[in-house]
């Protein structure tokens, strides 16, 4: 672990507070609570608040600067054209069409003035009143953090659960305060939403690919018969089509499944991705490769297969040899236009120019027009997993497939080891809890391999098969060993490695400030009004309660 | 939890201590990891030794202890009568019969010296030598040992494995140096061997209750025919033979299961207990109470539901009527002989005084002979449940079961209640952790029970049935409730709870002596010497390694 400080080490994240008892603030009770537990190395404690009143005001008065910087930068740069220019106006209405016509940079220096004042008094409430049941909990020692944040605190156990904290940059706020029950609740039902999705987009992915064979697509649509025609334009579309109508389709999904696993109620980003990535790993090996493979015979096989489950590998070696061409031509388009885009980002950059040119005005828009974004590991991650099952199912049946899967991952070594090194920016780091999440993934895929491959040769009356039936034996052994090894080390924090001497003494000031959402220390001028609000109990030094 | 200091609450146990590095000892090892996570809160830790050796010396100089003290008792007892009467001789050779014939008393001193002088050896080099890869670590606060017992302290989860430690009266040392897949590997082996001794124990079962039947027995021990006839002998047996030879055969099992356990490396006997009360509880629903239920129709039941496992609830409530009477005199037999024997203990207390008139001489023995030892968890919960899952199954059926439950459970509390109370003497305490093991098992008989009788109203063509489905789910949401909401606190203390005042200042020195195994800590005339041989690393307030 680095020797340098990072605020989420000393943190811990405290939920399923039990209601407080009377005439005794919610603060008080954590304070107390902890203070009873580790009197050496408690810190402080900040409890998460309802924040969503005050998120908006703070929301309209960052855009209301916005939109001032960006007035008063059109202002001077007509004024450099014509120092007579009039200054902006627009209207107040809907849209700015309708309403009393007023000046831009006067109306929003007082919208600013008014807001700044609206946010003071709401942090005020929203720090006195709004006190959730769930906490951040500080400690001054990374043992001590790590230590609490695996520990059991109270004997009923679905109260006061804690974890590590996560990056104050990547907890979600909303969802800190989620009730116990409530979460599990959630959880489950997100689980048959995505089951239902997972099952019903089989419906539609049938449809698109009966539908994209160019015959069909010439009787359906009689007026593409000219175009067809030509022997350039069909042969690629003949090749491509299928592909294409399989890829534009799986880029619909990723949004929705993030915004699923949000509403399960997990507290930081990263497991946020991390889950969506676990449900579109599954709808990506379901529905295009089992999907495609078992192509329209897919619901007469799954009857088969829920008669007589044994019999899975069985259809699926029967049905995988009849798609090998469609999976070669996927795998690469998959590197051809995939890794193009990637590498030459020229979608983003038309954009950025674009909007360069006809949007962006102030220095800060332009900024914002650059900015590469994250590595997107949601569907980047669950899209090489597909690759990797395919080249891997394929191997036996089809090698050709190998040097494509070959050319594929080592690419996509060279190039994306640059782009995160070098292009991407990350909006957070999970301090790679990623990657035993993708190891059990890869594991699963090597195992459907294994049984896939049994089974071919089984249906090719291959005699020396049953040689190789001690393979999946071995990689479950190697999976389960490998769980017992290290998946604990990823989960919690070990003390032995939070136990090195840090770089530097930690400024316990600013590790607890940079927790503040700035919604709430925005504005803040005098720095004691906020010590004030949050923290009257558990100010270091100040005699216990 | 209680303020009186528990030597137990105090230490934890640390198993799979990676190899030492050269020139250190595993002593050192052990307290340096230790120290640098727990500077403030580490006491001094006990590094597990192998004791088979002295051990083996230790019982030898006990039992020569006995005898001795036997002996002298018999010669003063022979002198009363007679004073000129004889020292007592025996020969040394084989079971006294053969050999040299020695002075009892002369002779047994000797040895004891001889073996004490050995023990001091032994005890040196074992100390020095014999470190095992596990230690037992002391802190010197509840709360810190409480935390580090549920802490994850080295990035490689399978090393440094914690646990709290049970009391020192039920560690069970030769299991505590047992490596960590060491201990998986025998887990699923004992599991192996279970599986096949609860399946191949039906066969037995089977050929028993059809040999038992009255006019079996008579055809092939023609011999028995003029008992047989007479008309009390014929009624007493016809009804209560297969029950009491189903008794006796369930008589002999738990010895062994209490082997398997322990053989899985489990660390303490109170776990042991529970483990093989597990398997023995597996053992009676499926053989007593589903054996006996399908009879001779066993074999085609398990193929009928084997090839279609919905059809066992089927099954069960066609084959479960005929069946009433027999467990109907099964839970008779069980509280007027069982309870009876339980609370006269009329065959304890004829063992007593025959042992007391013919073999005990000392005062020590005759104590020994009167102990009345454990409650016995091992079988007494699982025979229980036995009769709480038949009374529950047949509530239904033949509701004449329910007062004899009424009266089995009622008078069972009743009399236990005095039993634990006033005469078994625990050997350990485990705490209450006994406690969700059997919630768990009465959950699944509850559950088991829901599906019989929905599937018993099935078979009967009872209209209103679908209003009764949704009773096992609710069960299953309530166990899935109080899983999420006590489990823990069974396995891990809270810290909220160890944080409590204790009633006195700990005296550390005593809580690590308490850990130390008699064959250690015997013969001991100066303190010094062990402080040195076992903590002369981590003796408190000396310099720091």
């Amino acid at each position: 672990m680095s020797p340098e400080v990072r605020a989420d080490q000393f943190a811990i994240l405290v939920r399923d507070i039990p209601s407080v008892s009377e005439g005794q603030s919610k603060k008080e009770q954590v304070d107390s609570f902890f203070r009873a537990i580790y009197p050496e190395t408690f810190y402080r404690s900040m409890v998460v608040t309802n924040n969503k009143k005050v998120n908006k005001i703070y929301e309209e008065l960052v855009g209301y600067k916005k939109k001032l910087e960006r007035a008063e930068a059109i202002y001077a740069e007509s004024k450099k054209t014509n120092p007579d220019a009039l200054k902006l106006s627009h209207k107040t209405g809907f849209l700015g069409i309708i309403g009393e016509k007023v000046d831009s940079i006067e109306f929003y220096n007082d919208k600013i003035k008014e807001l700044s004042q609206q946010l003071e008094a709401e942090q005020k409430v929203t720090l006195k009143e709004k006190h959730q049941s769930s906490a951040l909990v500080f400690f001054n020692s990374r043992v001590a953090a790590a230590s609490a944040s695996q520990n059991l605190h109270a004997p009923i156990v679905d109260t006061w659960t804690v974890m590590d904290a996560p990056e104050p940059r990547q907890l979600i706020w909303t969802n800190l305060s989620k009730k116990f029950y409530e979460r599990i609740i959630r959880q489950y039902v997100v689980y048959v939403i995505v089951f239902l999705t997972i099952f019903f987009y089989i419906i539609p992915i049938g449809f698109i690919s009966a539908l994209t064979t160019l015959d069909n697509l010439v009787k359906l649509l009689p007026f593409l018969k000219p175009v067809v025609n030509l022997k350039v334009i069909k042969t690629v579309l003949e090749a491509y089509l299928p592909q294409l109508a399989l890829i534009i389709f799986l880029a619909l999904l990723p949004k929705f499944l993030l915004f699923l696993s949000k509403a399960e109620g997990i507290p930081s980003e990263s497991h946020v991705v991390r889950a969506a990535s676990g449900k579109y790993f599954y709808f990506t090996v379901l529905n295009v490769f089992i999907g495609v493979t078992l192509g329209g015979t897919l619901f007469t096989s799954f009857k088969s297969i829920e008669n007589d489950p044994n019999s899975i590998f069985r259809v699926l070696a029967k049905s995988l040899p009849q798609n090998a061409t469609f999976f070669l031509t996927f795998v690469a388009l998959k590197f051809f236009v995939g890794y193009g885009l990637e590498l030459s980002r020229i979608v983003p950059l038309i954009i950025f120019h674009l909007k360069k040119k006809y949007l962006c005005k102030t220095e800060a828009e332009i900024k914002e027009a650059w900015a590469p974004g994250d590595l997107g590991y949601a569907t980047r991650f669950p899209s090489d997993m597909l690759i990797m099952t395919i080249v891997l199912c394929y191997s036996v049946i089809a090698p050709i497939i190998i040097p494509f899967g070959v050319v594929y991952f080592g690419l996509g070594w060279l190039l994306l080891r640059n782009q995160t090194l070098k292009v991407y920016v990350p909006s957070f780091e999970s301090y790679g809890r990623m990657w035993p999440h993708i190891h059990t993934r890869m594991l699963a895929t090597l195992i459907l391999f294994q049984a896939t491959m049994l089974g071919y040769f089984g249906v090719k009356e291959f005699k020396p098969t049953p040689v190789l039936f001690p393979l999946p034996i071995f990689s479950l052994i190697f999976g389960f060993i490998c769980q017992k090894k290290f998946r604990r080390f990823f989960v919690s924090p070990a003390l032995e490695v939070v136990s090195h001497e840090l770089k530097e003494v930690p400024n316990m000031e600013a590790v607890f400030r940079s927790f503040i959402p700035p919604s709430l220390s925005a504005g803040k001028t005098d720095e004691h009004q906020f010590e004030d609000a949050l923290s009257h109990v558990s100010k270091p030094g100040s005699s216990s309660v």
